[in-house]
């Protein structure tokens, strides 16, 4: 039983016990991928308590249905709602490009995505006006950063690619592997020749395989990872809400996975530098 | 007569037609200060209109009673919510300090202001973790740049100053002149001793003086312009509100002041680098 209190304390009865607590900010990702912004919000707002959900179980999101990837987002939010969050980052490119604008309706508390924050980089980066996105084909096929962009600003020139192959082989722990370079370098050369100087990593999977996508392309296309940004937006909206926590005690955290736990350990453990304990939450 | 429709357009009555308009973003400032938030709005968020209020005749705010203050500031806004416009930024450090957390209980829309986004800045910018904050009397008097900072990382050194000069000068055009460096110099001297490695500009006058400020500290100080900062957190919560203006046409913008119109068009031309209308509009 839980009674949120203008969504920053949560009350729980534990048996006969009182318990209080911050309520924190829920974070979901169809893997791993979302940590990378969880890293940007402990180095930006590390009072901020968080509770993070990798569905690794039904991942990757990017080649599924676009009903099946709502439905899975919206499973996920009910779960961290329940947990008492008082925002919820939705830091999957997938699950935003689907579900963000419904989201917004259906839940009570803020939602932050992460394609807004990363075309906004993109734009305010850019100096000869050539963006380039790689992401899922779920996320390209939908024109969500197209669009973005562009409602921005129309004169800029923007190209999408789907590079199905990323989240598998950084889902199975092979970003450091050598012979993933060949893959990324591939998937991303079409991009030389159209001579973007932008390039967005639209999958929070990908910052995962940055330092080959930036050899490959050279020193002179700026890689664009959203986490950061992302951070930003939610640091912003906390305090445009009066939604900043207030309480000065250590930061209690939960990492929740849907799959395997001893794979999502030793990628929280090297990507967020810190021991993590992680929980099995089945929601199917 | 106005009608605002989910704050976002506005449908005015002018004799027997109808107009209707993308709602602004109000944006006020004791004086020519906020134009430092507005070159950043423009540039980070340009389909945006703008309606801007510089409190000219009354300027500068920052050895004013704290109730004078207020009462200033909430007249500017009512004047803003007249003009339909879909958020208010508080351009001023002085007023933020003192009105921020009133303002977003009195008003329907989003308020944001300039102390939250300029203490992020120097959170993330500190290595040794010592920073400065110069600012008006009230802005130092209240704490408001400290308390938030310590709020966020208690471990932090901070230390403010006022600088009761900047304001006249910058409002005077003075901004430039080789006599002000004896000023500002004296100003800021003690923060050498300090040690400190960030300096917050905290007041929206201050950018204009930023060079002879860098030359006096030298490059180991690094200046937060939180102008910079403010208006990502503007384009962030108009983006989590669903607040961003869908039109594509040209942005209109209206800049309105209490006091001179000459100086303040001269000002705003050279600082936006486009000519600017400026109306006379007395609240009091």
């Amino acid at each position: 039983v839980f009674v949120s209190y203008v969504n920053v304390l949560v009350v729980r009865w534990k048996g006969d016990e009182i318990v209080t607590f911050c309520a924190s900010i829920g974070v979901l990702d169809s893997g791993v991928g979302g940590l990378t912004v969880v890293r940007e919000m402990f180095r930006q707002i590390p009072q901020e308590n968080v509770i993070y959900y990798g569905d690794t179980a039904r991942c990757p999101y990017g080649q599924r249905e676009p009903e099946e990837v709502r439905r899975f987002t919206f499973e996920i939010m009910d779960f961290l709602m329940e947990q008492g969050v008082k925002m919820i980052v939705i830091a999957c490119n997938t699950a935003t490009a689907i579900a963000l604008n419904e989201a917004r309706v259906r839940y009570s508390v803020p939602v932050v995505g992460v394609i807004t924050p990363g075309s906004r980089a993109a734009i305010s980066a850019t100096a000869n006006g050539r963006i380039g996105v790689i992401g899922t084909e779920v996320t390209i096929r939908s024109e969500a950063y197209v669009k973005e962009i562009l409602r921005i600003n129309p004169d800029l020139y923007v190209r999408g690619k789907a590079c199905a192959e990323f989240v598998p082989i950084v889902e199975a722990g092979l970003s450091d592997d050598p012979s993933v370079y060949r893959i990324v370098d591939e998937s991303v050369q079409d991009f030389r020749a159209d001579e973007v100087d932008v390039l967005i990593l639209g999958c929070t999977h990908y910052p995962l395989l940055q330092s080959m996508i930036a050899r490959s392309l050279g020193p002179c296309v700026q890689l664009i990872n959203s986490a950061e940004e992302t951070a930003r937006d939610v640091s912003a909206v906390l305090s445009e809400r009066g939604l900043l926590n207030q309480n000065n005690s250590q930061a209690n955290h939960r990492f929740c996975v849907s799959g395997h736990l001893e794979r999502f350990e030793a990628v929280g453990r090297e990507w967020l530098q810190r021991h993590i304990t992680v929980e099995c939450v089945k929601l199917d």
